[in-house]
Parts: structure tokens; sequence; C-alpha cells
């Protein structure tokens, strides 16, 4: 049976909605769940689940890394071997193999210095991505990496592509996954430094690279996976998620605001519109795999509900029934030669 | 009376939309207009506009710079005096004193060339930056440079920062425009080296710095101007008008698949619709100023409509009557010191 930590202090409503979602996902996924944080505070809400019969339990981490915690103050928590926060007591028992996968909703700076630092790197990765799905017209693509890294050179995103593709391929179901450069054009040569110093890198790397990609591109579906650094990946997210979010704003304001046969329609889409909101959310797709690290490391959205958690942790279980990490080291090892 | 050189050539179904757009805006602004093109091609579309009582005169240029011409080739021409493209010949009228300002929705990298050849820069811009609206929740904020540099110094984006203040004051009519800078965090110390490097330059200088923005605070509207380099500020747009448009189409197509309830619900929200692709529509904002080239340039999308070039010929006029180039001038002057 696969065993998942769930980090139970990560959400912004912490520990409803993480051990909820671990309750959920027990039962729905058969996998066997490991609640790690403050077990005066999860027991309770444990308890009230009506789970009894599933198999899962607490391991208690009297710290949690809230949003608070930053820079420095991470990387010496992450460092310490004795830190006794949700994050590192979690991320400690994929290490000494005591669970197969580790998800949290928590601080996502936490989350990845913890990993980085507890689990190391694979072999041949200079730098971990994470690596969430964006929505797109056709379905989804992985963006990577979309903030552990704001400043890249061509090695780490010839290695996220190749990160990158294996997951695509092993957890999301995609044969021989695209690769798209994100860039400022389409056309070869269109770029920045590091998009130019790029390029030849994925083009000789064992990838089905598709060339530089726009917005366009990336959100009509056209590749599979968009490789960039994380300062533009950070951005592209967070100007789709507000752009997206403006348009419904806009939609229900103007149907609010509107006369009678416009709020009538409202009412009559209303169903259409949740489809919508359904398309853009990321709690579909569950959290994003922090790629590269020693170990297998979900990330998620700190305004998580019980649902978005229980994603979370069927992309987890997935990832580890395919070896994801195996075949990362493969494929890094491969392009090595 | 202002006199605004139209590129006839410009759009993608040249010339019909340009000399429409220009005519509109002649008899609505009160504006002399100078088109700029083939002549054998625009006496045709302009004979047939009932506009002999206006001030419009054709310039004859028998070449153009299509969507072909690109790097090396468009700087060759950009630098040959005796040009005899569209373009080359509207901007030498600005330069002459023989116009006001140019208008093109022609290729925008050989507007961007053909000016920064021809015009020269304000001293003390080391490089120009095209400045578009974003639309937002409150109205819209100026977004540069979006496409001129891809690699961007710390100089640049303080340069960028003047400018757009400039700009959002004197034609937008902003008060004392706030400026963000655009990064993968609001937090100070959240960025790339670029960031980093940047920030107490911005600090320092006379403008109403605001600190980082991500996505949220630009089209939220927290901010009037978010500077950033090329590389990054075109992204965002491209990505934020694809997400834009997958939205609008998933709601088209799931009003279209939808039962009789949700189809009828549709046509009642029409309207709303078509208010909301009006306010992300860049046409009503009219064309992006090139900022920091010698001579006022505006550069707009080459699927424009002839309302759009009206309307890019209305802020080009409202440029030269506030006399945004001297306002440029002596507020990087005033940096310099």
């Amino acid at each position: 049976m696969v065993r998942i930590v769930v980090d139970a202090m990560g959400s912004d409503e912490f520990p409803k909605p993480d051990v909820e979602g671990a309750v959920l996902a027990a039962r729905e996924y058969g996998v066997e769940i490991i609640l790690v944080g403050d077990e005066s505070v999860i027991r309770p809400v444990l308890d009230a689940q009506n789970a009894k019969d599933l198999p899962i339990r607490i391991v208690h981490a009297p710290e949690m890394l809230s949003m608070e915690y930053k820079g420095e103050e991470l990387v010496l928590k992450a460092r310490n071997k004795d830190a006794r926060n949700s994050m590192a007591v979690g991320i400690d028992m994929v290490k000494k193999g005591e669970a197969d996968a580790f998800v949290t909703v928590g601080n996502t700076g936490a989350g990845m210095v913890t990993a980085l630092f507890r689990l190391g790197r694979i072999r041949g990765v200079d730098r971990p991505a994470l690596a969430p799905i964006f929505p797109t017209a056709t379905g989804f693509c992985v963006v990577l990496d979309i903030g552990a890294n704001p400043d890249c050179k061509p090695e780490n995103l010839l290695q996220f592509a190749i990160l990158g593709s294996v997951y695509a391929e092993k957890v999301r179901g995609v044969k021989n996954p695209k690769i798209g450069l994100v860039s400022n054009g389409e056309e070869e040569g269109k770029g920045n430094e590091l998009i130019k110093a790029t390029t030849p890198l994925l083009k000789a790397a064992k990838i089905n690279y598709f060339g530089n990609v726009e917005g366009k591109e990336v959100i009509g579906g056209v590749v599979d996976v968009a490789v960039t650094d994380g300062f533009t990946g950070n951005i592209m997210l967070k100007s789709s998620e507000a752009v997206a979010k403006l348009i419904i704003d806009k939609i229900r304001e103007i149907i609010k605001n509107g006369n009678l046969i416009t709020k009538l329609g409202g009412l009559m889409i209303k169903p259409a519109l949740s489809a919508i909101k359904k398309i853009l959310d990321p709690s579909e797709q569950g959290a994003a795999p922090l790629l590269g690290v020693n170990g297998l490391v979900f990330i998620g959205h700190g305004r998580s509900d019980a649902f978005a958690i229980k994603n979370a942790v069927r992309v987890a279980k997935e990832a580890v029934e395919v070896n994801l990490l195996d075949a990362m080291k493969s494929a890094i090892e491969e392009s090595l030669k």
C-alpha cells in the first residue's frame, strides 16, 4: 500500500481541510496516510471523521513553518536535523523510507527549502523546480519552474525540460510530451540571452522539443510542458490567475448590475460559469511536484480545501506507483552521458 | 492643428482600416492627417470616404516593411537615409518637424527599429520601451517594456519607470501615478538579480514608487504603471491575452453545447459578454507609445480595425497636446542631476 505523508498544518484553515482531504483520499484511493503535525490539534478533527477503519495515523510534530518564516530562517530550520516542524518531520519520513511521498499545502518556500536540504538533489540536477499544471484549451500544460529559481542558467532549463518531460509522460499520461521553451516570440532566435543559450541544449536533448512558445501556445495547449525560469514562470502563473479572476468578477458584476433579462440569463448560465471556474481551478489538479529533489514532494496552494488535498494525494500516489523518482533519475543520468 | 502621420500600410487588412480609421479621427478629433504609403493603393480607399472636406493628404512611400522583415535587414532599412518604406518616410516627417506624431499598426519590430535609428533617443535614455495599457479591475495599468528589450539592466528599468510615470500622468491623466516593479512576490527582497539591483534605484528616483508587484496587483489595479524587462512584459501580455481568450471561448462553448436553458441564458447575457470583450480589447486604448525615442511614435496591433486606429490617433493627439516629449525629456534630465 502506498504511504503518503500529509502535512496537517499546511492549509490556511489547517488542520481541517488537510485532515479531511487526507481521509477522503484514504477512503477513495486506498492509500495509507500519515498525518504530521500537532497531535492535540489533529486528533479531534480526525476523530470526527468516522475514519477508524482506514489506515491513517498521526505522527506528532509540535512546530509548524507558517507563512512568516522566510529566507535564512527557513534555511536554518531546514538544515537542523533535530527540527520538529511538520514539514521537516514529514520529509524525513520519506528520506528514511518510512513513507513514499510528502504532500503539503503550507508555506511554499518552506516546503521547497525543507525538501531541498533534507532530501538533497537527484544526481545531475543543480536546482529543483516547482511544476504545476496550467489549464489549456485542450487540457493542461505542465509549467516549470514557477518560483523556486528566479535566476537560471541554460543547464537549469535543460534539466527542467528533462524532469518535466518524464513527469508529464509518467504521471500525467502524455505520450512523448511536447516540450516548449517560453519566450517573447515563437520564432527561433527570439528571446533573451538565457533563451538563446538554452535553445541548442534543448535541441540536443533526448526530448520531444517543440521550440519557442508564447502564452498563446501554452494556454492554447500546443505543448505539454513549458520550460521557463522561476521568475518568468511565477509571473506567468500569477498574471494568468489574475486575468481569470478579473474576467469572472467582471461577468458577475455586469450580471448583478444588469437589467432583469441579464440577471435571469446570468442565473441560467450559472452552471456554465461554475464549469469554467472548475476548469481554471488548480485544486482539480492537486498539488505541484517539486521535481529534482531526491524524493517525492508535492506542494499545493495554501487556500486548498479538502477536495484539493484529496487530489494532491491522488497525484502523489500516482507518482509513487509509476516510480517517478527512478524514471527521473534514469533520464537525467542518460542526459549526462 | 495637430498633425498626425498614419502608416496606411500597417494593418493586416491594409490600407482599408488604416485609411478609414484616420478619416474617422480627422472628423472626430479635428486633427490633420498625413497618410503615408503607396498612393495608388491609398487613393481609391480615401476617395471612397467622402472626406474631401477634411485636412487629409497622402505622402507617397512606395515600399512597406511587412511582417517578413526581421533583424539585421530591418536595421539596414532603418539606417538607410534614402529608405522609401512607409515607416521610414512617416517617421522622417516627424523628425523634420513636418508632423507631430507617427502612428502605425504594422510590424512592431520594424516600427521600433525604424523609430530608434531615425529619431534617436532622448538624452539619458539607453533603450526605448513599448508601453501598452493592460485592462485592470479599476481601469488600466501602463506596462513597460513589453518587447523592445528582452535583456535589461537596472538603469533601463529606472528609465522605464520615469518615462512611464510621465506618460501615465500627462496622457492617461493619472495624478502622481503609482509605479510598481513586476516581480515574483510582493515583498521587498523577492525577485531575480535584476529586480534586486533595480529596487534601490527606484526608491531613490523622483517617482511615486510603490514596490514589487505581482499579476494580482497589476491586474487588480493597485498600481498605475508596471515596470518590467521586455522579455517578462511580453510574456505577461501574451499569457494574459491567451487566458482571456480561453475563458471567453470556453464560456461560448459551454453555452453552445448546453441545454435549452443554458442556451437561452447565453443569449440573454450576450450584451454582458460583449461588454467584457470591450474591457479586454486593446483597440479601445489605441496604440502603445514607444517611449524614449526622440519623437512621438505609437505602435498598435496588426489586427487593428478602423476603430482601433481612430483611437490610436486620439492618444497620439493627446500626447502632442500635452507636449509629452518635452515632459519626458525634463524628467529624464532631472534624474541625471
